[in-house]
């Protein structure tokens, strides 16, 4: 912090009910909420806020620090090297679920012995469990100095850096194994319909009957292709922290000393 | 076609209306259309629909033909062949719209001048550019031995599958580019309440003003990130044929004699 | 340049004998030179130079300009926007050796029928035909208002960068259709000897007879593993300008009037 | 293995220097020495060679099996879920060679704190470090049952697969960093020059002096560009299995209970 800041170097935690604190929500999630098509987001819903002080009264017994620039780089590193844990740790399950819809799919339609399906299936699981690998690796090789386990710094933004940079990719191979349907299927009400049901059925089974293979093209489109997969898409690229901070973060880790003393090593410049 | 089947290759145009003919319409693009978080799609409707023909009277007149096996073949590669065009032509527009959004929310952030941003605004640009310059090619290649200017298959499907192999890569980097507000951001009621709009003027300002930047965020949103995104992206994968679809038309219609006659004659294998 | 750098703004051409012109040769291509394993670079011989001018004396008549810091930066252009166009055009049939011994290889290994062979076949001439087509079109988009064709500055380094961006991927590529003999293949004297010859016949046959095999998995060992392939390799990174310095170019020829107008129209931030 | 094939089902461990056993050894790694170019393949050498039993004896001490089609399956699967293990660990000095070598080869050219160096150069760790993350899982969590520790099948592949997916790409993205001089430097001979060697160091230097610089360079050099380099290039393809052989083992050894259950149970197709 510059000169004269130090006034803004401070932390604390209030309850969101306090007074003349505010927050105005994002729209993003509202909308229509058929459990049929949106079997995901009818039931979970997450509100992101633009969150403003305007005159909010803190206790002292509530202020973790005031005043103090020397702590503050510190307290905004827990974010970056210790959030960011929790941040990948939280998205196992996400990944689990494309994973697994994926493999579902490919029965629903019958490919699942395509070559370009299993090929496509095998980078899907090579993904996750990278993901999964990294940050168990990251809880492992946590710091136990400060008192508390401390993620590994590199190896948790190396996590969250192959999460984030491949979660695209991830979507857009569930929906190649899934097909159209994600878009041009039926609405709940047409589902619902005795008129309009036979034909539903008749028309959209595939190797599993029309009930079952809509069931997970609807929660493939829900979690890939309609608002919730959108907010769960923008969240991998930004949500605590955006891929640049994660390289940054992992550029300043990485102890390069091994790996240059061995180049130096092998080039004759350094004699051990 | 197999034996037998020669009933079934036929081809026909009818109107919509015709008696028998139901389309069971997706919900894809229905719910809230507030225009300011949703510029594009409170505006434009794309209806996508499972057709059934129930008992549909088709007069000679609308008949291109029947019964004929040896034109089913030729009728269907049409699709892959020729409208296959069609379809990354209409697409263009789109790619620019997310090319223009980019360098647009680069400088409504005031990043446009770090080096990571030029590099995602140039790759942006490269992949848009090779797409439109192979479009223009494979028009360019035409065959016109038929009456018709028959795009060229190779170059069409190369721009076709070039177009499709990237384009979600292409929604990371503009979401990327944009920041979390794509999802964060307040909605269309707040924004017009005018006790709360001077809270959002004050703190949702970049290096633009909050007006034109959350304009253009609201705008990446709606392409990248909410049901007309997600539509969108799924029609990349699928629309007018799937990547391997694309693929296979490519590896058909790649004329491989000049790389194998240059490697057979720098083997020494062919005397040319 | 700077104010004090007139007198080093000048270009000439001398012949390579002059003296005081002297030209420390790199040993990159020397070495064995047997033509069986090695087809193209036992004949072939590319040398590359550390040029120093050593008080070389420069007659008038071949300078074409001198003391002129108006032109300095025209003159560099013409490297980054002319040459750069015969850079890309003259590795198109290095390209097209790439694709055909994959072709080749691939019936050398009975492996043609593979669904992998096939995708990696296709992704191989959908990139040399990408590099090929870009090229062309920056011929036809040139400038001639100069006087010469001047090739459009855009699509050349777009082509000159795609080249560079994938080639190592045409490598791995190449290599993996290739299989392991690209680098424990016999010897030339082994292969020359009436004792072993049988033996080599016997196990290194495939789909092809083991002379007409080894014959193109040499060819790639040459182009890819081998100093020569090495060679090239170094070359499509940096010779005529490396990556960076082509996006650069592409980002500042860049006209993004179109796609900045077409965003901010459908922002709702401009009138047309 | 199929009904007759029986006696073919054996296996044995014989020193090579047997009667009767031939090996017809790769010329690839010989030609010239020269240690100042060629720091690694001048003093390390690697055979590697066609080898043939031609009427060898073996004696029964020295046989683990013999016409046990029950055990020729298990027998073939050690090579590819326990060998690959070892291929994989042993890459890791190599892939910190090349790390080590870019963050050398950057502070060397002066260029270390340009925003693109950094992106390679995180990149650069960040695929070694997934490498050998994945590795030390698949030691962690081996298999004791067998009564020696068996590495996680699926793990070990994901290593291995991840370790030769990306390898290419460490290879230019190292060649870029380090500029045309891995092929335009000069030979031994021109640097041990007492007349030559001034020249070199005046215009060789970069942000080191011109000695050091080049004995980075020319190690960089070695392990991409030469004939050592394109050696450990086809290794990483081919040896201890390819890309597809890695993918396949990758994709049996997956359990997919776990995703594919969670993606059941978010679809309402199960109750748990």
């Amino acid at each position: 912090m510059a000169a004269g800041e130090a006034p803004w170097s401070f932390a604390f935690a209030i309850p969101p009910a306090t007074q003349g604190l505010r927050m105005y929500s994002s729209d993003f999630l509202h909308g229509t909420e058929d459990p049929w098509t949106r079997p995901i987001s009818a039931a979970h819903k997450m509100v992101e806020t633009l969150t403003v002080f305007d005159d909010v009264f803190v206790p002292w017994e509530r202020v973790f620090f005031y005043n103090r620039p020397d702590l503050a780089g510190a307290a905004a590193l827990t974010f970056v090297e210790f959030h960011r844990f929790t941040a990948v740790s939280y998205k196992l399950p996400l990944l689990d679920a494309l994973v697994g819809t994926g493999f579902a799919v490919a029965q629903a339609n019958g490919i699942e012995r395509a070559g370009h399906v299993r090929e496509k299936l095998t980078w899907l699981a090579g993904y996750a469990e990278t993901v999964r690998g990294l940050t168990q690796l990251a809880a492992q090789r946590c710091l136990t100095e400060v008192g508390i386990a401390y993620p590994d710094v590199f190896t948790t933004n190396l996590a969250k850096w192959t999460f984030a940079r491949d979660f695209h990719h991830a979507l857009d191979t569930v929906q190649d194994l899934a097909g159209g349907l994600l878009v041009t299927g039926p609405s709940g009400m047409d589902w619902k319909s005795p008129e309009i049901r036979p034909v539903l059925d008749k028309y959209l089974r595939g190797a599993w009957p029309a009930d079952r293979r809509m069931a997970v093209i609807n929660l493939i489109s829900d979690l890939t292709a309609r608002t919730y997969g959108g907010y769960q898409a923008v969240l991998a690229i930004h949500a605590e922290g955006s891929l640049e901070a994660e390289k940054l973060a992992m550029f300043r880790a990485y102890d390069s000393k091994r790996a240059i003393g061995l180049a130096m090593r092998l080039a004759g410049l350094s004699e051990n």
